[in-house]
């Protein structure tokens, strides 16, 4: 009899499992930075950026992913995938020292800078970043 | 005695295990496509991409991450981010019939499309995509 009731409410249990994960998945906020970085000062830049990213990974649970790539034609060309749990993750992120070093250190290296918030276009199908190692 | 030999092994495993690693990571072909949409064809557009993307991921190895993204205020502007595993599995995913009934069926609906060959600023950190489920 016991085990009867245990099955009756499963369904429920899965249910709600699955809307509160298809709750996690709206509140994601994604963006994409299209930079442009003076070349002369683009060594400099890429540590800024690199040690930024590391560092939020480290010590943000709410930085899910930074992915930065840079064109192998025009390598001052940068763009940074940026996914947040919400976004409450990235109200504290830009607030964090680690970002404000990096944003106050490379603002005289960045030429031009386009923020656009995105929708993914298949959300079932997230990605996952590897946390650095220590 | 036989333990000790282990452990002067152990040291020359690990370093290989890494170089392997490394390897397989300068293999991977990271790639940004930057496309914009004719407005009046972009749901069509949608539903072609969302299908080769599903399909790739659940019936390629080699392709590694297909993500893409729409911006909010122009969803028309879209990026997708590319990972193979090397080049080859990049010549073959073009070859597909999936890829080729989205790059035919689509052809219409593309206004412009940039494609660019990326670095990844930090390629330790890697990036994995869910699988699509049956």
């Amino acid at each position: 009899m016991h085990s009867l009731k245990w099955l009756a409410i499963f369904p429920f249990l899965f249910a709600t499992a699955e809307q509160v994960s298809a709750q996690n998945e709206s509140k994601q906020m994604v963006r994409l930075a299209k930079l442009v970085i003076d070349s002369a000062q683009l060594k400099q830049y890429n540590a800024f950026l690199k040690e930024e990213i590391e560092t939020s990974l480290k010590v943000e649970s709410g930085v899910l992913t930074l992915y930065a790539v840079a064109e192998k034609e025009r390598p001052t060309h940068i763009t940074i995938l940026e996914i947040y749990a919400d976004p409450e993750a990235y109200k504290k992120h830009i607030q964090t020292p680690h970002f404000l070093k990096y944003k106050n250190g490379t603002k005289a290296m960045v030429k031009s800078l386009e923020l656009s918030e995105v929708e993914p276009l298949t959300p079932a199908l997230k990605i996952k970043q590897s946390k650095p190692s220590n």
